[in-house]
């Protein structure tokens, strides 16, 4: 079976883990990951969502944190600091840093990122295709107030989601770049191929929304015959994992796992979803949209691939 | 005062340890600083002659090694070996990473090196202004037969000088670029204003050697006022620290005290020195120039302020 997973970062790289372990071997997964996070800090090109699903799926996540390198060292962040080189305020990782200065120098040599995610995925083994939404540079900011000077302006998405913690109320939400992106080779292909296509539980705004608004990707949902599936990210009126409630709140959407299905919207009215998976005991009624509700916590990798046999069945494909 | 002394790497910080030791405050220091071993290794570009004296006069050296940092780990080396990013050779640590990440970024957004190196020196307050030689890329190249296809090919300086620790005979040592390349700001100003010219005892071929090559700085040392007095590198027939030996041979210069001397020349037969320090007992005598004998060893800091002492007084200036 082919499997198509939009995904972003902690989140996604779980429900990646839930995908395989439903699956088993002989299947082919490929994840479009979103790009819209990635930032240059201290001349490096981060990708924090493809790295936290590389190192998750190849072993080498901080399975604590969620994020970056298990038995990560910060030798080189303190050494910044002491430089006063800015941006202390990113967790910058030892190990981590050795992707990063790998990615860095095949972009600055000419290859795409959809190659260079390649090249480092010769080395993890994630086991799944990891495709970057874009090769292009799409990087998502959010207009804020300043907290200092009262005016509007616009922050790249790490320094208000980490910086600020997403706690400055956000105006707007802008993937910069998306426009005039184009998809990353192979990702409008693996969605015409895909037996099934499944959103997991990622921030429906700035993680799947970002990579949503690659130009052809929505089109390329609208006509692949295979079903489409969301997974809710919001379980009684919460975020499950992170700060989406902020981001919903920019795009005037409820943070409710309903009014996220019916953001998605169906495909029988130029939304996207053929199927919308929630938590047992959320009330989610979507029109035209086939929902359904069991345990959406991915508490560990069985509960994940029960959650993902479910996606599959409210898509109607079985899975084995 | 005012005293420029031309510099490598260990040799030349140890030196300008001694340099500063022997005037203490109320002097000005100017190290015109060998460039051509710079290299750009995963990205990087690094400048180990510049690091070695910056970290060693800012108290941040490995005093064991001789370069690098003091308390270095190697999680990021290790890190690269894993992504088999080459260069594992080189001796790239964490702490050290740092210093070519901040470099590194003022480079790509149009800084000069000498401006990079102020920035960086502002942190470590060496009490010495360290002059890259150039703010152009030299880079000392040498030709080598290659141990596997035995073809004659060019090699950078620092894979000959540490991946194959110099025994790769060399049949020559170009430090490519250096014609086209202009002095650094500051480095003729020194030379023209100094009181007294040191050539620390530095590798005669690629360090004081690759300065001298930067078009404009033989000529500015021929016209300046101040005495050139050199320090002998080679002690007993043997290079003191390093490898000069393979150096001078691959330019048919005999490894004695003598022989340097004489390579370097009168500055009243279009040589360069007024002055010429040699080891007690060596014998050494050089037309034109006036040769004197005391102990140069750089046991430490005192013993090489004597060295200093014994070169002003060459020179005939007090270093009072």
């Amino acid at each position: 079976m082919k499997v198509v997973v939009v995904v972003g970062g902690v989140g996604g790289a779980r429900f990646l883990q839930g995908v395989k372990h439903a699956l088993g071997p002989g299947h082919e997964v490929t994840a479009l990951v979103n790009t819209g996070d990635d930032v240059w800090l201290h001349g490096l090109r981060i990708c924090p969502d493809l790295d936290t699903c590389m190192y998750t799926l190849g072993g080498g996540i901080d399975t604590e944190r969620g994020w970056g390198r298990t038995g990560e060292t910060w030798t080189v962040k303190d050494e910044l600091a002491a430089y006063d080189a800015g941006s202390e305020w990113f967790g910058l990782g030892d190990r981590d840093i050795a992707t990063h200065l790998v990615r860095t120098r095949m972009l600055r040599a000419g290859y795409p990122l959809s190659a260079v995610t390649e090249a480092l995925c010769a080395r993890w083994r994630p086991g799944v295709t990891l495709l970057p939404m874009s090769d292009d540079r799409v990087e998502t900011h959010v207009v804020v107030d300043d907290p200092d000077s009262g005016e509007r302006t616009a922050i790249h998405f790490q320094e208000w989601w980490i910086r600020h913690r997403a706690a400055l109320p956000a105006h707007s939400i802008v993937p910069v770049g998306a426009e005039e992106s184009a998809p990353a080779p192979g990702v409008l292909d693996a969605v015409a191929g895909a037996d099934v296509v499944l959103f997991a539980p990622s921030n429906p705004v700035v993680s799947v929304g970002t990579v949503l608004a690659v130009p052809g990707v929505r089109d390329a949902l609208a006509k692949t015959e295979a079903p489409v599936v969301g997974v809710s990210p919001i379980v009684e009126n919460r975020p499950v994992r992170g700060m989406a409630d902020a981001c919903l709140t920019a795009i005037g959407v409820d943070t409710t796992a309903e009014a996220v299905g019916r953001h998605y919207g169906s495909r029988r009215n130029d939304g996207l979803l053929d199927g919308w998976l929630v938590h047992t005991g959320d009330p989610a009624e979507v029109p035209d949209v086939e929902v359904r509700a069991v345990p959406l916590l991915m508490s560990d990798v069985d509960a994940t691939a029960d959650m993902v046999r479910a996606a599959f069945a409210v898509g109607g494909v079985s899975g084995e």
